[in-house]
């Protein structure tokens, strides 16, 4: 019997509709580097979900890519990007960022989350040093939404930040990367035109939410960096083929079918959190979204590990570790079952 | 009537037989990062066609990505890499090697190659200058086969140029973006056995040859620099869904796929160069790959551009312009048969 | 009357042995780049005070850049390097080590001083992580000694952390920007000798000590990365006439004036201490070097600025200040007195 | 006998009056990091000497290090600095720019000047290359006067090179590390006044004309990139006792001397060049500054080293060499002497 894997939300292939649209598509003869009707049809539907008729999109291939990209491109030469200490940038890009020549100013977190008054303290205290002409000036705030705990901003906290980020004349970027899931969680009031109105640049993830590779960098003010294009490719992250992407997320944002993958996965989350909660494994915190992070006894872990794959996400103590179940679109219902039954064996 | 296309070789998605793996492999839960059970049997496929046990095979996404981090993870922190003044990674990379922070040593080329002698001569005068130690170190040599004017080394360019290089313990590396139409040209004596035996490091270029994205890296003593990996995700090129990677070489690298497309591709350059010679169109220079480049006169280019797409390449002169024809794995004959009639017309 | 200065340890030009050394041999002809005698004289002595006959020393100009010289020159690809959050390099040098491509690895500290405890627990966390792939590697452990906050590692200490740096094969570095107010402390058991055998590379700062500019780099173990001096010009970090460099530490190290005058900081920060005492104006830390940390209160302190500089550190509270006085080779006994008079008025 | 020595205009200290006058200000207490009276004092010398009331001055420790700062903070990310393949940043820097992560943009040159033609061609043919969001853009023009053979541009040339750079709206960066020794050649008809008003940044050589280091850096329209301090200092470029460029830049613009001792140097120089005319040594080129290039037969060379010390340019062909001759502030007449009965031995 294979193992049952809730091992990440990009376990699988892409969404189905999306290899059939690639089928269909493949022999066209489209030009190159992202200028073919698919990249601009997807655009023009990411610009009307967005409710944004000013914003530019960009397709690039991956996450800590995207990150990079945007940052890099988007700070100044005496400038850092503002992230939480557990932010993706922060902890798991291997020095993506600072490969770029810009420092990521780490400040205290919640749950994964930036809390706006932390924030705000931290820019008055930068700006109270009298020796800041010494530091790295702050350039940039980066959250992720959902979070690397799967935790989730309100609307209220949102605009707090994107307020603070303003009166400090700092972009707010959100990285996206499962953006999906946020914004189909049955516990959050930030729908995507809201995030888009409140922030300068953001990505909607593809990869974690249906695609092959794929994100979409939608900058909400036309506030693209010049000659963005080279400085892609200075990055080696300009695609040739860009059809790949332009397809994938044409087909994403047709039909809802981004938002509807994206539901499916947070209704099979609900299902997981149902079946801890009978199997009385505590959870580490309370996440909305398709990451689940839980507390396992370590006899517990290593049983479980022979018929279900989850991923390691710390040493809780000395005899307990926290691990993360994901669902996604691909998570099946009979998967979900099996495990109820091997939880309660 | 769409216009013929001959712009360059990524003008169509993926050979049928990729896309149909993809489909077929879709919804395997596999594990991320290249980790994959297609990953490595790609690579073990590709250490047999090379007749190297111990080279390391890593798939990227794209070959100015490839060629930055290859370049960058190999080099030391005081050398450059040696190319040809019309390289790719000297003229049409937007400096991405430089991003790096390493200088390209350009050096002068003829038709596109860098001479054995011309190379021996700049190493010569680097150790010879008594100022040295004030400039960059050669620390790499890189050549393109095809080079960027499609023409190829022989063997015995090739072995010189290796020899040279490891006199001087430089390693050579090869960028392969198109490496199958040179391996499957009428006109070349170099095998990818040979290749891979003469070089340090190189790369099969999959965009150009049938694959949606895609390059394979060859380090062929099991040299690859350590922690590879991490020096991977720090440059944003590590891709999460490596099977999409290793899936399309997989396929390429079953039943001679790569090769059998490539010589393809060649055959229709034959036929394409026969259509010139018949319509008295004549070559800027000599190529035996699947790059044809042709001087138009200005206005039988501008009357061509109304039903063929190709690729400007340079001026010629006041009143000529050099262009440049592709075929690739997607030309069809018929194609082909209409470029005749249109320039017989 | 002319303000009484304590605002930092380099407000003076430099010892009168060295202008005068300086003045002597102004019209000598030396080569440049760090090749004359003088050069060569300093480097020998400092090997000899270090008890390191196999040191290399190299000379720079200042702090920050020599950190960012030995840090990015010692740092492989996929590495960053530990700090302590209050380190010079984590704040204070404007993103000088990012500005590399490396991140620096900031982990908590006590008094401006690592723990050998909390470093252990770092290091073995990391390897612990099954994604530290994804990760910045450690690949250096950097202290100061003095730290940022006057504060000295003690023998034991250090032994600690140099074997907990050496168990994990990471070089130790020690910024010694104000060595000679460390080793000449009345509180240290930390020898030069000692220092230099536990640590693989250190500078003897001289910006603070003394010296119109200048930092000695000593690689004690004959370590120096291959063909440093390239890649200091790299860093725009060689100075043209090396003599200003070599002359400067060979008078620092001649009848031990580098120490004599270090002492000499020590013993009148004594005095000041007992001052601050006198006045029960309460110590922010206990310091045992030059630089001494002070709370005052916000009026007070506005009050004591109109006859006397010093330094802003950071707020303590609503009401009270963190401001640090320093002494220095340059220190007058005289303003030391005026100083008690203006705080017991 | 020790050896005459002509090897470059660096062989000696400072010039007299500038350790004077950092022996006089020696214990003065002065604040850090250039914000001392003696740099405002220098700074306002230098503006009025290049007639520029809104100029930004400021002052770096070395060439190098000026040429790697004032490039990277003013290029986008996009774009490379357009040099001569002779020019210093192109070849005898280590590779100091690309460090920075920008590329060198090398056209060829003419007894290392920019002619404005090639210049201009060049320009033309980059925006009329349709690929050219692919290539790294231009975005400033370097040129050094003198240039690294000690040429000069005439103020027709320079007019014509600022006229270009400025169509493009490309900053005109002037090199002069040898600043004074071309502006007081008995050939040149450019001024201090003209050349600041021609260009848009440039720095006026101290390290080469007389200081023990230092560069002073105008920024002639008051185009100081934003937060440039903070910048200097992420470079590892920010000295910390400012003074001791603030003192040699205000002793260097009192009383003309920086042009007085260039001219002394020019003067040394025809000498120098009647004295190789005397004995029938061909000239390698004309140069109308401190640096001679000369060709000598290889044997007369190594007789002449026994006796004077000179440097290795090029080699010219088999029995032949380039060396270069230099004059300063400190070469004396009777070592001028010297060299005539040597060479007529």
């Amino acid at each position: 019997m294979t193992k049952l894997s809730f091992e990440n939300d990009y376990i699988a292939g892409a969404h189905p509709a999306i290899l059939k649209r690639l089928c269909e598509t493949n022999l066209e003869t489209l030009s190159g580097y992202g200028s073919d009707p698919y990249c601009e049809s997807a655009k023009e539907k990411i610009r009307q979900a967005c409710g944004c008729e000013n914003a530019d999109v960009y397709f690039l291939v991956g996450g800590t890519q995207t990150n990079a990209v945007v940052i890099s491109t988007m700070l100044r030469d005496y400038e850092g990007v503002i992230a939480a200490q557990t932010g993706h940038v922060s902890v798991h890009e291997a020095g993506a960022i600072e490969f770029t020549s810009h420092k990521v100013l780490e400040i205290p977190q919640e749950n994964g989350k930036i809390l706006p008054s932390v924030l705000e303290e931290y820019l008055k205290n930068f700006y109270a040093d009298k020796n800041h002409e010494h530091m790295v000036f702050p350039g940039m705030i980066y959250i992720s939404h959902p979070t690397e705990y799967g935790t989730l901003y309100t609307k209220n906290e949102l605009s707090e930040i994107s307020n603070i980020a303003h009166t400090y004349q700092l972009p707010l970027f959100v990285d996206g990367a499962r953006l999906g899931y946020g914004l189909m969680s049955y516990e959050t009031d930030v729908t995507l035109a809201e995030l888009a109105k409140l922030c300068d640049v953001f990505y909607i993830g593809g990869t974690k939410v249906g695609a092959l590779c794929g994100e979409a960098v939608v900058f909400t003010k036309g506030n693209t960096p010049k000659h963005f294009m080279t400085s892609v490719k200075k990055r080696g992250a300009l695609l040739a083929k860009g059809r790949l992407l332009g397809i994938q997320f044409d087909t994403l944002f047709s039909d809802n079918l981004y938002f509807k993958i994206s539901r499916y996965a947070i209704a099979m989350a609900e299902e997981l959190k149902q079946i801890f909660r009978e199997a009385k494994i505590p959870f580490y915190l309370e996440s909305p979204t398709n990451q689940q992070f839980v507390i396992l006894e370590n006899q517990q872990m290593e049983k479980l590990q022979e018929h279900v794959t989850f991923s390691f996400w710390e040493n809780y103590d000395a005899n307990h570790t926290v691990v993360r179940f994901a669902t996604s679109w691909s998570t099946k219902e009979e998967d979900l079952c099996k495990l109820r039954t091997i939880l309660n064996e």
